[in-house]
């Protein structure tokens, strides 16, 4: 068996748990976060929870190859969290997440999938989700999204993050917003920033509505 | 064949591949550089060929899943540079550093290797380098070395990078200091700033030592 042989039986292993994860959740919006390390996202994460808690029932599974920090921070704003340690794996598959519900029951109403840092090998896994995000904070430069346009491509959602740093660093958000829409022309981008506030607003009202959405509810 | 023994034919082969260049480069210091996407491994290359390049002859080989942005850059700067794109792979590979240096010879003293953005996936493979750079910019946040803990172990040196944005941030470097020293107690740790300069002066005299302790020269 070759190198690529194992990739796509993997991939199709993987995919065949998506599916029975996605057969579960037919009442709950699942959001898989994808970025580099340190782009923020359980920052956000922290600050979304803040802001929904009250109106949603919200749980959380994060990736790390070491660790509970990140479900450790979660677990402080009241919401239950499971950590899966990877060891050194680079990226959650769907059989680790349905492992993790398993360990951790979560009857909840919006489940985010907090992702091994890494802008790369997440992008192959399907984990059931209802749609991936990307996040790419304004430290990290502007050419990112044609560096890695896999994950650029396959988010519905970009979320520039650190917005409140834009001042300090050389970012030109023009030539993202221009890169993220070639990569994918129907996506949505939104300019966050988990300490000043600015777009959060948005992306919470964003949840409510896909929730609605699933569910059936009308605007 | 399982997935297990794949990657161990796939690592057996890299480190043979490895061999074979670490004895092609008995009189050329090499570095493989490590980090996230956005860290500032190219802006802290382009400032180290603009303190060296009077002084030795300076060569790179840059890794991207996509664009040859990064090796233009590196060119201004009048040095040869082979930009290597990896299509969607996540790692460099030590025969993808043979064939690079097949197609763009390279004779020269310091050889630096920009492998592709990523914390995880290309800690594994030997590249036949003298010894592995990590950086960790300030806006990734301290946590980092001990949630990424392989690569800050194999990494002889750690550059935290964009201290220029420590104050706007919150950043503890004494935390980072005790995770790097406890991964790996006998590595070097450098803050430094690409923009500012500082620590630039320290990691040229690093490279200077060890090119002079490669070839026998005595300080």
């Amino acid at each position: 068996m070759t190198e690529i042989d194992v990739k796509q039986r993997i991939l199709a292993a993987n995919e065949s748990a998506a599916q029975d994860l996605r057969a579960r959740w037919r009442r709950t919006l699942v959001v898989n976060l994808i970025s580099s390390p340190g782009s923020g996202k359980t920052t956000l994460l922290e600050s979304t929870i803040e802001r929904l808690r009250d109106e949603y029932r919200l749980g959380a599974i994060d990736g790390d190859i070491a660790t509970e920090r990140d479900a450790n921070r979660l677990r402080r704003h009241g919401i239950p969290a499971h950590q899966i340690l990877t060891g050194g794996a680079c990226h959650l598959d769907a059989r680790q997440v349905a492992q993790a519900l398993e360990q951790t029951p979560m009857d909840v109403d919006i489940l985010f999938i907090e992702n091994v840092g890494n802008l790369i090998c997440p992008t192959s896994y399907d984990l059931g989700e209802d749609f991936k995000v990307v996040l790419l904070s304004v430290t990290e430069g502007d050419d990112k999204p044609f560096k890695y346009p896999a994950i650029f491509a396959k988010a519905e959602v970009t979320l520039i993050t650190k917005m409140d740093l834009l001042q300090h660093v050389n970012f030109k958000l023009a030539d993202v917003r221009r890169q993220v829409a070639t990569l994918r022309p129907d996506g949505l981008l939104l300019e966050t920033s988990a300490i000043g506030g600015e777009g959060l607003a948005d992306w919470c009202q964003l949840l409510r509505e896909r929730l609605d959405a699933k569910r059936g509810v009308k605007a």
